[in-house]
């Protein structure tokens, strides 16, 4: 799809980008393209041809089109945090980038939307329409440096999702420019829209239909009331039970979160929380929202149920910064396992709830297999599992081995009927085993939809979809260098 | 697309499905072929050349590859409720009708799911979980004689839609029948699954990507409580300035409906409820679930803001089968429409809520410039209108009139923000407005979509898009009948 370099003059075609977003917003310098090699999954690295930077919806139709006239692969890239790859340059691609559209262009709180580039950072919203009483639901860890349009890309989940729903439910509309550089409508402000659910079918769509430029997103207005309630269990089995319990009791809280004593342990040894004790098998953190007599209510219920299963401590915090306290171990936890080990793997895989006994099991298995640490970190309410591979990349072959654990912790994943990302997407990294979960003719179906919008295979090519090429083969070209933010993730 | 039954020589054909699916699962006798005549939109009709009766996921595929070998054009058909003629034949089509596929074919409580055959009407589905406290949300009024095959095509509704959202917010995976006879899985058992979201396309595609064989539906855990308040008010403006400000207060009830005075009186005519004052503007039904706290503090919330919005009198139902007495005139009040006019016809529109005074303002001048009464009863919380336009059709040029005015009706929803439809589908009836919604560029991009799926246009031709032909030169050949059962729609 792309040409070599040597066949193709960029002189030209610079021209061409300049004149739409001018000159200062084309970066074509060696240095300067250096931060546009990997985004979040540093494992996979490639120098783009060029970056681009347009401002309104015109210029990226207008720099698509330049794309299209003259065959040139190109990749839209939002603020790069994603974790699989999914905006990772192809070779002499261009990358079409979000970072200077990041207007607010409605607030419509009657109606409980707003109108956002795709460059707006995911809390942004929620800043902006805080003081009126509303949030906005999905919350990426990552959320205040991943931007909006990333997260429709991605599908972007969060803590809080198990109640709301992710990226997807929040989408009422999209303006989109699709790969031909046409400028398409899709949604609307108010959730019925007859014809086809396309907004449905561009979220997490990673890049391969299009790029969104106006995103219209429903906003809710904040609980009344919202509590964290923290239980410690000498084994992680009777923390997942539990979980099994309080929605087998027809509670859905805001969050609901395990970590395991590995975790607790970095945790306590980085963050020091104090909240977190170095000798339990596992924590479970539920944060209940709602009116406060059905917080009240179900706290009552959800301590009766941890302490059912065997919980030794309960507490619970109320008030803002006692929340945040007792949640900062927990969106420290990956940062903290890259302080107990060299480098460490992040997977991302799903179950279904009833398996999650003995999906830990093997996942201790393999440790013991393999002679490699795993902690485990999840969003227990929708069983999307975070196992972190700790290990030394120093050590030959370390990274090869830690990436078939990581292999086959997704194939029991979907072996037990789940799935092979929760929440961060399929991009490069996980494309090779797509074909695990779907069979050719349902792969072939999607390829059926990419071939309509994407008929030259120029918007982000190689994506999402497995190639002949095996995960083995895969094109690194360096380490997995940790990623060292704290609170990211 | 279609050949002239002149041209085609049905015998060989008909021995084909007979080997599929037996020679009493071929109906082709003109009588017996009238019930296919029309579904629920009983303006239209049209006979098909033959009506087919699969019981299996691999019957329904080999029938369609008769057709798609044959070049016959086919419509699929659940339970013929639906109310836009999505379900409507064209000349010399099969009919690929899912009556016999009604098995259950999986419970999962724990999982909380149920997969279904598309023939299952809804309410079993309930049923079926209900001993163990489970329920599905989408309710129809037609609940109790509708498909969920028919429910997926057109992505239905229901007074629950409000809290609950609609079909395609609980249904985690199909298995369908593409338009060249491939069985393709889309979607799954969990809601996280990676690659394009076919599932969310697909739900509301109206017959045109395929036929579901196998649906699997999330089931929720049944409120601990559930409490009806009814709120009469002098004028519906009152009304509709209470859901307004219920929604703002952050409560979202399970359902909230509003009727207005014509509404009323025709209900209580032919219910007698004694129930809805004779001399109210309009009534507000809000219906409340959760929690008994929950409930109970919401209930004395909505209580207070329909006092401030001058409601005369608030009464609640919390047994069964109050709640069942307070929800009869309004689930009657199409059949009761019936009763005081010889004719009706339904509008389905949505409007921002912002936007409800407004609207029902331009109804009521359409209904007096025309000199038609119009009944409104409407799911108030999501802003969808159900305007009943009375009418006589022994009177010559009335329902084109009312036509007209339907459309007006259309037109003015579309002009505020809102939507051709809520739940009712485009179908047959509103593809003609099509192009008041959406522009040339985003209906394209639709059809880019289905032409992937249907290449060859033969699955439920003619639907859901507009043809050149205008509203006005539709292939009515008979005129509006009105449906006769109460408690439907």
């Amino acid at each position: 799809m792309s040409s070599p370099t040597v066949s193709r003059n960029w002189k030209p075609i610079i021209k061409e980008f300049a004149a739409v977003v001018g000159k200062r917003g084309v970066i074509q310098r060696r240095e300067e393209l250096l931060v546009y090699e990997c985004d979040g999954l540093t494992s996979y690295r490639q120098r783009p041809a060029l970056v681009v930077l347009p401002r309104t919806t015109e210029e990226v139709a207008a720099a698509v089109k330049i794309c299209d006239r003259h065959n040139i692969p190109w990749v839209a890239r939002g603020a790069g945090t994603g974790l699989s790859g999914g905006a990772l340059p192809v070779t002499d691609c261009v990358m079409i980038v979000t970072a200077l559209m990041r207007q607010i262009l409605k607030v419509d709180l009657e109606n409980q939307q707003v109108v956002v580039q795709p460059g707006v950072i995911n809390n942004w919203v929620t800043q902006t329409v805080s003081g009126s009483g509303f949030y906005y639901a999905p919350d990426p860890s990552s959320q205040i440096i991943c931007s909006i349009g990333g997260n429709v890309a991605e599908n972007s989940g969060g803590v809080h999702c198990l109640k709301y729903g992710v990226t997807t439910n929040h989408v009422l509309g999209l303006k989109i420019v699709t790969p031909d550089g046409s400028i398409v409508d899709i949604g609307g402000s108010i959730p019925e829209m007859p014809g086809y659910d396309l907004t449905g079918l561009f979220v997490g769509s990673e890049g391969t239909l299009g790029v969104a430029t106006e995103i219209t997103l429903r906003i809710l207005k904040a609980p009344e009331s919202i509590c964290v309630l923290l239980a410690d269990f000498a084994t992680i089995e009777e923390a997942g039970q539990s979980v099994s319990d309080i929605i087998g009791a027809g509670i859905i809280p805001g969050g609901m979160e395990i970590m395991d004593n590995l975790s607790i342990n970095a945790v306590e040894d980085v963050v020091n929380t104090g909240l977190y004790p170095r000798d339990a098998g596992a924590i479970l953190l539920v944060e209940l929202d709602g009116l406060q007599v059905e917080v009240d209510r179900n706290k009552q219920r959800v301590a009766e149920i941890c302490k059912q299963n065997g919980a030794r401590n309960i507490t619970t915090a109320n008030e803002p910064e006692k929340r945040l306290k007792m949640w900062k171990g927990r969106k420290a936890a990956f940062a903290a396992a890259g302080h107990i080990s060299p480098d460490y793997y992040v997977q991302d895989g799903v179950i279904p709830r009833t398996q999650m006994a003995y999906v830990l099991k093997e996942i201790a298995a393999l440790s013991e297999k393999y002679g490699y640490r795993i902690a485990n970190v999840f969003h227990a309410g929708d069983g999307n599992l975070h196992p972190l591979i700790l290990y030394d990349n120093s050590v030959e072959g370390a990274l090869e081995t830690v990436e078939e654990i990581g292999g086959e912790i997704l194939k029991i994943c979907v072996d037990v009927g789940g799935s092979l990302s929760g929440e961060h997407g399929i991009g490069e990294d996980k494309k090779c085993y797509m074909n695990q979960m779907f069979n050719e003719q349902d792969l072939e179906t999607m390829q059926w939809v990419r071939s309509v919008f994407n008929s030259k295979g120029l918007a982000n090519p190689g994506k999402m979809f497995p190639t002949p090429r095996t995960c083995g083969e895969s094109a690194k070209v360096q380490n997995v260098k940790k990623f060292d933010g704290a609170e990211v993730f």
